[in-house]
């Protein structure tokens, strides 16, 4: 058996030590004599891999008791729908920054639906290299909410701080966030948002699992026309059961979070070893004269890297030699091109360093 | 590691062969030294995956060419919301013949959406012990589609006949059947439906993928202000990909077809099979004083056997003797009570007739 260094920015790395585990468990837990995947998700084994999940990605991200966590279905994209159709029944405008391709994805959703959309901020101008300021950022008098995109998956771009979420007139709306590339990646100061979505595919767990961490009040609000599983409200009451969850992927995402807590040590020790690694990248690349990255320093993502070669007619043989060296997926999304290295927190240190020399070394010998 | 016979309704039991299979390919797909969970939905090994799974699927129900296969997220409930929302624009309201638990919650849904709904026959004046016969249906002049349950998970009620759908004037409207917990138990002339779905946690893979069956002319027919992970021909024009699919239950479900096909022989191989085991059971449940069923010989589920003790207080003690001797997932849905033994596909027959033994024993003992 083999394992490569995996830098896909998703589906992405899953620890090997998570994988390991589930392997073991895979056609017996724990004794059972069933899967996981065969347990009825409202039998008492599979309550409790449910329960254990919450209460340790609680524990890792010291989530308030005033907010409730969903595990889902349906990608980011559907929280795109989710969000406003639960948010925006009672009026106002959905307020946007537009940050790049996921942040406009959200924006185009909430407008498909006939929603009033407000862009609070843009960094389209400065061409996504750097997040709007706080001081750029202008909410709509009649503002429900402000989302934005942590981190932009694509464009390598991330937000350096939270924005507030004020009116013109000071008062407080709720802040939403797809941080569907960055969750997890170190510690969050949770009250500071109303609701929190993530896709599972990259820090989480296996694609086809969603996490939603939503403040009480917001539950509730959904207007009555929309589909059951829509409604916040109905699926916190269910405890994300209204029908049946993803159970193995829920049951995979706990093992992650379980690997976090007594592998890694936490988030704080998490995002150090984050730091290590794209600091590591972001230092080779700027020393190069042959590798490029054009997001200001203080937004670069820790979690993706995007960067060009000087000559793209060397991204063929860039890809094919990294992906020989046991290197893999490093080509960039089909919309920008180039090359990304994505360096969640499965990618160990090793596969960091294991870049870099890489990079250095075809630098050496094609530049 | 054992392996215990699974009556789960679902999640279900799965092919110890696919388990196996799975677990040997965990860590390292065919040396391509990452797991498929780690595999980019849009790379060349996981789009082959994903073809060949469709591929075999295509062969085994024998589906033709004017079908779209599409592999989503969100279960069957998820489809009681999708299917009027794509179906209804051109107005017309929704028929249902109405089974049971399932067929009620797919009416709820379009009611609570706001959709005309009209009950073209219901089983519940004889407490869904058989299905609405043919001459028993009477849709509306403006149906827009039949919707019904071929297999009532709950009841153990199922089609004997696919039913016509046709308004009073004799015109023809699509048939849309949930197939939930009955789809690939045995041969299916597909070209009478106009939609089928199914949740894949019976008979196809894990919780968390959806299989829709769609005929090319019902596609394009949803309002402009639908989610776009709503609407059928945006998601058959992506290839189930308008975003990141859930590619590890594709996978599996794509494992459970090969099985199918080599394994087993096809569906007709299963279908003699799954009958041999319904068989069994329903002919000891009659022959005992000590067990019973209430459906009609001929809509009697081959896929789940609801059964009764002829005193309840012995529940618990089948249960626990039941469970004790290997036998798992045996309570009733808690709506009902009683007893369920579900039959799906992977429950083999000698499981089907070690759950025999277990009850004749059983009613020796406390008869």
């Amino acid at each position: 058996m083999t394992r490569h260094y995996n830098f896909c920015a998703g589906p992405a790395a899953l620890p090997t030590a998570v994988l390991e585990r589930a392997r073991e468990e895979l056609l017996d837990y724990q004794g059972r004599g069933l899967s996981v995947m065969e347990m009825s998700h409202r039998s008492p084994e599979f309550v409790a891999i449910a329960e254990r999940a919450e209460a340790d990605l609680r524990e890792l991200l010291a989530i308030p008791d005033n907010y409730r966590v969903l595990f889902l279905q349906g990608g980011a994209s559907l929280q795109f729908a989710m969000v406003p159709m639960n948010l925006l029944s009672g009026g106002g405008s959905a307020n946007f920054l537009h940050t790049g391709i996921w942040a406009k994805k959200a924006i185009a959703e909430a407008k498909r639906l006939g929603y009033p959309v407000h862009l609070a901020a843009s960094s389209e101008t400065n061409g996504h290299a750097r997040v709007p300021r706080q001081e750029e950022i202008a909410l709509a008098a009649d503002a429900a909410y402000l989302h934005y995109t942590a981190n932009e998956t694509i464009g390598g771009l991330a937000f350096d701080y939270t924005p507030a979420a004020r009116r013109p007139d000071g008062s407080e709306v709720p802040l939403v966030c797809d941080m569907s590339s960055s969750i997890l990646a170190g510690p969050l100061d949770v009250s500071r948002f109303g609701l929190i979505y993530a896709g599972a595919q990259k820090n989480i767990g296996p694609a086809g699992l969603t996490l939603v961490i939503v403040r009480d009040d917001l539950l509730g609000r959904a207007a009555g026309g929309i589909p059951t599983l829509f409604d916040y409200q109905a699926l916190a009451e269910a405890g994300s059961m209204v029908n049946t969850p993803p159970t193995f992927a829920w049951y995979l995402a706990g093992l992650v979070f379980q690997w976090l807590k007594d592998d890694i040590g936490g988030l704080e020790a998490m995002a150090a070893i984050n730091a290590r690694k794209a600091e590591a990248l972001y230092t080779a690349i700027d020393a190069s004269e042959f590798y490029a990255n054009p997001i200001a320093a203080a937004n670069r993502s820790r979690m993706n890297v995007p960067f060009v070669l000087a000559d793209e007619r060397l991204d063929e043989a860039f890809l094919a030699e990294s992906e020989a060296a046991g290197l893999l997926n490093l080509k960039g999304h089909r919309s920008v091109g180039g090359m990304r290295a994505s360096l969640y927190n499965a990618v160990p240190e090793a596969g960091a360093a294991a870049l870099i020399d890489f990079m250095t070394d075809f630098a050496r010998r094609h530049g």
